[in-house]
């Protein structure tokens, strides 16, 4: 056995090579985008609203996703109950609704017979998955294949990140939707992943602030909401530090009595019109006492991406911020990001 | 002043009072069901979907409404992203939704601006509020009186439950629906209410066990998810206990990694069909180490209330559990539950 082969003694080197892939993974994805944009764009026609149905990381990705189906089609978008239909067993009439299902295995049961049943329930139904013969995509109307390969590490990476630009992508076949205005935003987007790969440094350093936290706050507003809960995911994963993602407006009703306990707060923020809120937010909960870190392209951050990716995708770069800090902090501490304390990949979503 | 008034000194006293008011607010929100349903169910009547849009404790309401109104009108219901309106400017166009905006005093900017918008642009909207001469009710085609009066302690109690229960009132308008049978349903309810504030023992029991904790994990299923939500934010607030709802199977998916550590895990069930996964996950997580407490009328539970109680209302006794158990330990670690500290009365919803 070699190193690449994650042997036992060599903590981590899987989820490090899985999210290196990722360049290159993204790369095979946009180049797909008038297949998908050809699939896809049918089924947005005239939509009433927008479901989204996935669990785990997958429904992160579908969290930002309905921020951008919405935006896009300009039609309330929603994330799905999936026990209303699976476990209650009621005829929600989907008629007129697109109905997005999301599992980077296509198996996860209670995913793929959610969007079995919305299809015969008149929903539109597209199906985000590595696997195109999978029961997830049999369940579709469109497949968007993610071609992000196998994964070996458990916390899922390449994977997620497929799934968020999968939503971009979806989202930019809708008519008249701007914000992903040429090419040229699509093919810069691998690049743009790697320079953040190219540059751990920061992320070492948040690991070692984070070396001593049992809990962690993270923070965003609007299609970055979905990184921030991503990350919070990995961070608790990878390190089982109890991370809770909220969102900055429900910060403020509650949970902001938090903050004089002297709290971890990991905000992301991208150049926008929600950054101005979660700059505020940050600069209030430091002066009550929080122990704020900010991760964006904007002012007072520790670090961030390049600042002209337009913020429908800026969340992919933050995903892959909190990918490196998971990883680093489970090394930090003793742990194996790859094989983390009470996980298997039984879960695959 | 006399120890009814909340004088500094005697701790909880305004909490407790208001809660105490609950079965008598709860009596007369009821009363008017046929006012409510006349109001309400013209709006009902073929909507594509159905959007719910709150913060804080009002969202809550607006968890468990969500899945009430989806169930009830079997049309996909969804919790809105205020930020596309409010912050992005977007024109969403809601032809054909109903769009419920959740807020004690009406006078939340951004849920009041909120379903203005919504309003101009064709949707059907309904204010839950307290105040009818506010600006969310002059924002609504129909407005639902809360009727909960005024709240001094700054945890929102007898006006959340009354946001629980007009979101069941507005589901039972919905033609069709079935699960509210019989007006004994609703007369029933302030009684069963009362039952479980006559009841606080076991809850000084859970206070005990979570004198010591730092953090908390409360689970749910289905309608159920709202009061488990609410549980977390009210123990938030007052004990500054960092407390985190998960649904029963999202925390299968890397949270469980948590159990190992030993964390506390507070449960609801009522018995239906989201019951077996709450019990069958509660198991589970036992099992790989974490100190679990289930509360509802379900075997294994430290208590409970009316199980005659239909599944649609039982999230609303759910919910004065918690009142009761956020009360009790912040009394038991020293705390005033009427002043939780670093939160004033300001961000009222």
């Amino acid at each position: 056995m070699t190193p690449s082969d994650g042997a036992p003694g060599v903590p981590g080197v899987r989820m490090a090579a899985e999210m290196a892939e990722q360049p290159e993974r993204l790369a095979g994805l946009v180049a797909r985008r008038p297949e998908i944009a050809d699939a896809v764009a049918p089924l947005l026609e005239g939509i009433a609203g927008s479901v989204v149905v996935a669990r785990g990381s997958s429904d992160h990705a579908a969290t930002t996703g309905r921020y951008l189906l919405e935006m896009a089609t300009r039609r309330p978008a929603s994330s799905a109950s999936p026990s209303i239909v699976n476990l209650y067993g009621i005829d929600v009439d989907f008629t007129g609704h697109l109905v997005v299902g999301v599992s980077q295995s296509g198996r996860t049961a209670e995913i793929a017979s959610y969007l079995a049943r919305a299809a015969a329930l008149g929903g539109r139904t597209v199906a985000l998955t590595n696997d195109p013969a999978s029961p997830l995509a049999h369940a579709a109307h469109a497949v968007v294949e993610l071609g992000a390969g196998e994964e070996l590490a458990v916390p899922a990476t390449k994977t997620v990140t497929a799934q968020f630009v999968a939503f971009a992508l979806i989202a930019s076949s809708a008519s008249g939707v701007s914000g992903f205005a040429g090419e040229a935003v699509w093919e810069r987007l691998p690049g743009q992943v790697a320079d953040v790969l190219a540059d751990p440094a920061p992320m070492l350093e948040l690991a070692e602030w984070l070396a001593d936290a049992e809990r962690l706050v993270t923070v965003a507003r609007g299609p970055m909401a979905g990184a921030s809960a991503e990350t919070a995911l990995k961070l608790e994963e990878t390190c089982s530090l109890l991370a809770t993602a909220i969102s900055a407006n429900d910060l403020r009703h509650g949970p902001i009595a938090l903050a004089s306990s002297g709290i971890r707060v990991l905000a992301f923020a991208h150049p926008g019109p929600a950054a101005p809120d979660v700059l505020e937010l940050s600069a209030d909960l430091s002066e009550r006492g929080a122990d704020v870190r900010l991760v964006g392209p904007v002012e007072g951050a520790c670090c961030g991406w390049d600042p002209r990716v337009p913020e429908m995708l800026a969340p992919v770069l933050a995903v892959v911020r909190g990918q490196q800090l998971a990883h680093a902090l489970a090394l930090r501490i003793g742990r194996d990001p790859d094989h983390p304390v009470g996980l298997t990949k039984v879960t695959a979503t």
